[in-house]
């Protein structure tokens, strides 16, 4: 009979044998093709952006394209228990070396041995970018490997090999997981959409798609020879109008193609107008609707059906901008803009909680050094990076992108400090594009406060940073560079005697203008006292004569900043008006920018070009992130929502339910005026709510914080259903 | 009849056409393609380097490969006569813009009308680089056009352009004179070649091409199925051991292939052994000689005919490895290395005189930024590359190397000075690779002498370089750091005693150890006194206790300080012993080591390989270099041969006669021991002649300088014939 200590010594038998066979393990997990951190995205964005056309002129980005690595050497050490037969797969010639020893060739497999072994690739790929997919029992290409693109191993006089100061990074990865889902053949998922409804037009035939939709044009039934133009519109006029139209494709066809066409450059639009020679002949016109595969986690349904309805397009429209990247406008631009992108970011949180579409779009965002521009040489959308880094972590809880990516974040922050003035402010230089926001009569030049605010934010951000990759003097010196930014604006920006937050100061003169950009953005960075953010409410958001926002993009803060203020019923009507008046205009997803003034074909309009304005731009869909935060109420209080918050509030609605994703599944919500049902799959949960008496729960204390204030802790994988009364 | 004011007036009126119109000039110029300065050669180094094979394996460089710009804006400004049908070649897709305006489409020409206008090419080419061709009457892609990788134009809300702070640089170009004639599609010239002799071999059939050589393998005849094996040998042995030779090739043919057969990988060999399978038959073998075309300017002959031939060698050692690139060897490394390309500028101005060779291959080394390592990761190899710089501006005059590439002198002299320890001396880091040369026992770490005399070197050609980029606070500071590092250099490592330069100090303790490195460069670099030469010549140089050379490498300089001291009997005598003995060996190139002690096939090893040695390799040519410079006796005095120095020395030769090539011409010289005769299409010169009496020349004067020297003063144009007695 066994005694508790042969137990034990067994169990840790089990346990070691466990340990020691570490790649019994990874002879479980999958291969998958890696790269050079930011490679791929490097390289895909660069691909995606030249894709904007503007009447089949090809319209670039204006800032630079940084470059894959063309050289770079993967290497990884393994102790197999086994002699291994390893495939191996590369996208460029490599230089195989097991152990420090070359094998010649360019073999499709090797066997390694048993016991520990180290294995490196040199791969070359100038065209597209280096990659390799290795695939054994137990040696294969997977996060754990690392990377460098300078391996500095050289051979002495003497034949011996001499490698020191090697740069190495993890390596990155997404989900090609098998060998013929190359990187360089990355394309994003179609799928076969007919067309609603057909008609006449004096030239050809108008199809209409039903709704904003993007993809590839095909042609059925195709015979003859000669051209045929395609018109596109986000609206029917602008479809109607071959002159003036934003996109376009003319084809040619010599009478050999395929009775079925499909032509093979996506567009966006919902119209296409089809004006073919008389000499070809189709029969019918349909689309492969192009997207990314993902999982709407988020979820949102209320007894408002407008509410509905505008969370839906907003989800539709956040899906149609998130492709390859997190873009602005799917029609126009189909570039990745930082300050879009941040929003992005947000909404994704609250809908799809896909994580690589974030670490891709902030690693092409970043791309690489030197760093000689701002992030889209907008000073502003350098400062959202730093914050969307922050924020990803706070969401997440991942530290690997910060590890990798600590050294790109130094060198773009070393970059924003080294353009400070005398005074320790941004202040435009020579190529500084100072964005804030679309609005007449804004001004952008010397030290405007919201540029001030953004770096304190970015510099708390690269704090939390620093420590996460292990780097104790700069997480202190960065920290008390923001507590002395967070001063000296306060110092100098913060109006006393009005008690809100002045705009600009040009040459030490303080200007008589306050905004609703650092006030609002003071609200939910909570740089403001409590008595600073009823002060600012009512000064500035409230206050009709300070200079209006007319885009959705500042919309976004406005309303958020308002929310958290507590004004969700105000808020929820401004929401209902605003997005609710594009939905009366016919909006199938959600604008670039919505004046309720206008009038029909007036909203097309936008830089003064009749069909300017992008029918379809991420920062349309807020109406995801304002309800799953404010409204829903839930948020991470610590990351990876390892601690989180939920207040719901109903904003004036009768009852709302819906999910908020989280790394590890959704929290589901009720809630009526009299009811909250929460179940969460992870974290530790503090639910808050106001009740006019002490809300009764079954399994958990209620904490009565005064003033008809209530907490209860909700533990992981149990539901509650609290009873209160509004 | 016309007075004088009105023909003054006139020929005003005529010059000022001529003025006003300066584009009827660019009328009669050449159209080109055209790039970012570097991008060409960061690309075409990448795709040569990795070129390397060892036994089927690819051995791409242990350096960090740059990428050119993806996306770059061409721009210029013209201002024509007339309108002007331009005709448009582009790598890669662009958007056009005639005045700001976006012409749409991608036309393949367009109109420009008569007068001023502003033309921009925004080009996106990932896969290789973006370069364009533009070619109308007027306007013309040429080196007078602008670039910029980041444009940084934008639209505002109003829709009206913004931009600032666009780094533009002058275009880079070379030869690519025709439309057709595209960058991408970069190939050297190739000729027939025949074997010279063939042999039935155990397996197959050996071919011997006469000589080195390099290119491709023709096979004719050709039929039947089958494999086909090609094992290449610079030396007969090599070609026969199947088992080692450095580099080989299986070919496998399904029975449908042409009739002759071009291998499309080249290598380099004097031998292929041809081993095919039973079933695939063969009429013979020949081969496409590959190489860039150059002029043979440089030209020596002399009453000796071994030392005839050692420059004959040379000159054809040095074509195989003036490439793509000037490369150091052709059969093994094929990559471009800073330390061998050094010695190949020098040859190259005494040979070739081909400054886009130069640039090329300046421009591939220094790559882009950011800096990260040494060039060639070798921390002597960053400093010669200054030293090159230089070099290139005395021999050709030209600064417009200089003013593009300044910003990246710059940065890498950054990473230099930045890697300096306390004591202001060069110490490798982690990841710095310190060669001096290849040599048994050769002491490198700690401060090295050597390495600092580079430095002081660098500097001073950062500082001259700096004054022609326009920066003269960079020049003074650069001057300065050159004379302080001169001043310590001296301070810590001459021997007061011994009257020699030290070799290594570590920890602030002086090593007991000289060698012939800094000694030797400081004699040619000119930084000792007389009295400091002559006891390094006596202690080092001559002084046989003193670490052999035992490399073409640094024999190349230690020979030169011979030269430099009036050693040429000396140096003419050790020319015969060692590159005579390579040729008594057999050599139709010379080696990367040759070691007279070694016997038979003990020659072909290197790197612990029985054939790892380079038997054709750019460091084994410095004759050419000291048979022009140091006996011809001609060289730059200030930039472009504004100004020269012409010093024949026989060096115990009866007679000698060759050319020198300048940026204009070349400089003709033939000496005997009592005449000397020397005509110059260039600049002035300073001849200076030893004779016992005072040497008559018609047309010039002769002035004594005491103790038996005369000098005489070379007009351009004139022929001169001294008398003279040696």
């Amino acid at each position: 009979m066994m005694n508790l200590k042969s137990i034990l010594s067994k169990l840790l038998l089990v346990l070691s044998i466990g340990v020691l066979l570490p790649d019994m393990a990874s002879a479980q997990s999958k291969a998958t093709w890696i790269w050079y951190p930011g490679d791929f995205e490097v390289w895909l964005s660069n691909k995606m952006q030249v894709r904007r056309t503007e009447r089949e002129a090809v319209f670039p980005p204006l800032w630079q394209y940084y470059s894959p690595y063309a050289l770079v050497t993967f290497q990884t050490e393994v102790d197999i228990p086994k002699p291994d037969q390893v495939k191996i797969y590369s996208e460029g010639p490599f230089q195989l070396l097991l152990d420090g020893v070359q094998i010649y060739g360019q073999p499709k497999s090797i066997t390694v041995p048993a016991g520990k072994h180290k294995i490196s690739f040199k791969v070359y790929n100038q065209e597209v970018l280096p990659a390799i997919y290795i695939a054994g029992n137990y040696v294969k290409s997977d996060a754990s490997w690392k990377v460098t693109n300078e391996d500095k191993l050289w051979i002495d006089e003497n034949g011996k090999a001499q490698q020191s100061g090697t740069p190495w990074v993890p390596v990155g990865s997404w989900n090609f997981d098998t060998p013929v889902n190359k990187p360089s053949e990355f394309k994003l998922t179609t799928t076969p959409w007919n067309a609603k409804k057909t008609e006449k037009t004096a030239a050809g035939q108008l199809v209409d798609f039903g709704k904003e939709t993007f993809g590839y044009i095909k042609i059925h039934g195709l015979k003859g020879k000669g051209r045929v133009a395609l018109y596109y519109g986000e609206s029917r006029e602008e479809a109607m109008d071959t002159a003036r139209c934003e996109t376009l494709d003319h084809l040619s066809f010599d009478g050999n193609q395929p009775e079925t066409y499909t032509h093979d450059g996506s567009k966006a639009f919902r119209y296409v107008q089809v004006v073919a020679d008389a000499s070809v002949k189709y029969d019918s016109i349909s689309m492969l609707y192009e997207y990314l595969p993902l999982e709407y986690r988020g979820a949102f349904k209320s007894s408002d059906q407008e509410l509905n309805k505008i969370w839906d397009v907003s989800a539709y429209t956040m899906h149609l901008t998130s492709r390859e990247f997190f873009i602005d406008g799917i029609k126009r631009d189909r570039w990745v803009w930082s300050g879009d992108a941040y929003q992005s970011y947000l909404m994704n949180y609250y809908l799809f909680f896909d994580s690589p579409s974030v670490e891709r779009t902030m690693a092409a965002l970043r791309g690489k050094d030197p760093v000689t521009a701002h992030v889209n040489i907008i000073m502003d959308y350098s400062l959202y990076w730093f914050v969307g880094v922050y924020d990803y972590y706070l969401h997440t809880g991942d530290t690997k992108f910060i590890k990798t990516f600590y050294p790109r974040m130094k060198s773009l922050m070393d970059f924003c400090l080294g353009r400070r003035n005398k005074n320790g402010f941004l202040e435009p230089l020579e190529g500084d594009w100072v964005f804030i926001d679309w609005a007449n009569g804004l001004p952008k030049t010397g030290e405007v406060s919201f540029e001030q605010m953004l770096l304190a934010r970015s510099l708390e951000a690269m704090a939390v940073s620093a420590e996460i990759a292990g780097e104790k003097d700069d997480q202190k010196e960065y920290q008390k560079l923001a507590s002395d930014l967070k001063t000296k604006l306060f110092d100098v920006f913060w109006d006393k005697k009005e008690n809100v937050m002045k705009h600009q100061r040009i040459d030490g003169k303080m200007q008589d203008i306050v905004t609703r950009y650092a006030n609002m953005f003071g609200i939910f960075f909570n740089y403001f006292t409590e008595e600073q953010k009823q002060s600012v409410k009512n000064k500035v958001l409230l206050n009709k004569d300070v200079l209006q926002i007319t885009t959705p993009y500042m919309r976004f803060y406005e309303l958020e900043a308002l929310c958290a203020m507590g004004e969700q019923d105000y808020v929820l009507k401004e929401m209902k008006d605003y997005w609710g008046g594009m939905l009366n205009e016919g909006a199938t997803s959600f604008w670039e920018e919505y004046n309720p003034n206008k009038k029909g074909t007036e909203h097309l309009t936008m830089y003064g070009r009749p069909y300017g304005k992008s029918l379809c731009h991420a920062w349309g869909a807020s109406p995801i992130y304002l309800l799953g935060k404010y409204y829903l109420g839930v948020k991470p209080l610590s990351p990876g929502y390892e601690t989180w918050a939920i207040e719901p509030n109903l904003g004036g609605l009768k009852w709302m339910e819906g999910k908020v994703p989280t790394p590890n599944g959704e929290i589901s919500v009720y809630a009526s005026t009299s009811e909250v049902k929460v179940k969460s799959p992870i974290g530790t949960g503090t639910l808050r709510l106001k009740s006019k008496s002490k809300p009764s729960v079954k399994g958990a204390k209620v904490q009565a914080l005064g003033n008809g204030v209530y907490e209860i802790q909700i533990l992981k994988g149990k539901e509650y259903t609290v009873k209160y009364s509004l």
